[in-house]
């Protein structure tokens, strides 16, 4: 099955980029508000678009290192998808990998979704670098589906 | 085999973004500069970057529609690999649909490259709509490979 796979580096601490993926206030900067924190397991949050949004179950942490969600609702082609932040060390930055896994074909709404996660991860770079990200609502859209 | 696949909406025409994707002019204002144009079947434009760059033979050309490249020399990962920029109308919008194909592995830079892929293509819509992309040399790298 096709994945969405990104990786970038970050000037930032490891607990700092993790704060960032599992506090609600972290993943407000960055993606977009969620309606509570990701931090334990079994954590459910919706994340806040325009209309509606994504509910994402945290199904794995391991502290500094990863994050693990699976989409339990949102767009059809998202449901029972995993995304995956690993967390690692290379030279002076903390690198995140990023993977969205469990796509059933390599659709067009997919394609948008790797551009629009790029963006997402590259406003999650600024954020900790510079203290302001370029989370939702951005200030254009890249396709169609926003 | 995995790939990078990326799509974005761009409010311009269909042959401003062909320009961009066949000409020497066009490319440098949103990826780098080449040596050359890629206007036509069997051109090959080596891409300039701060230590050589890749080396790439267009391979199939539909006018207004679809752009295609192979590697023949650069990174080894992209060695063989294929580009394809897919050109199309979505209501008032230029859609590209880009795809990296023919990785062996999904590997470290290959999610670093889809990571950049995503915003030299968000550069190519700021040349097209606002005049200015943001090509090579960026203001700050992406990962450890640049």
């Amino acid at each position: 099955m096709p994945n969405i796979v990104h990786r970038v580096g970050i000037e930032a601490s490891q607990i700092a980029v993790y704060k960032a993926l599992t506090k609600q206030e972290g993943l407000a900067g960055w993606w977009t508000r969620p309606n509570g924190d990701g931090a334990n397991v079994g954590a459910r949050m919706q994340f806040i678009f325009k209309r509606g949004g994504p509910t994402m179950e945290v199904i794995e942490l391991v502290r500094l290192k990863r994050v693990r969600w699976r989409c339990l609702d949102g767009p059809a082609e998202w449901k029972n998808t995993e995304l995956t932040f690993e967390i690692g060390r290379f030279g002076s930055e903390t690198v995140v990998l990023f993977r969205h896994r469990g796509w059933k074909a390599e659709c067009d709404f997919m394609a948008h979704c790797s551009c629009k996660w790029a963006y997402f991860l590259l406003s999650l770079k600024s954020l900790l670098e510079d203290g302001r990200g370029t989370p939702f609502p951005v200030d254009r859209h890249i396709s169609e589906w926003g």
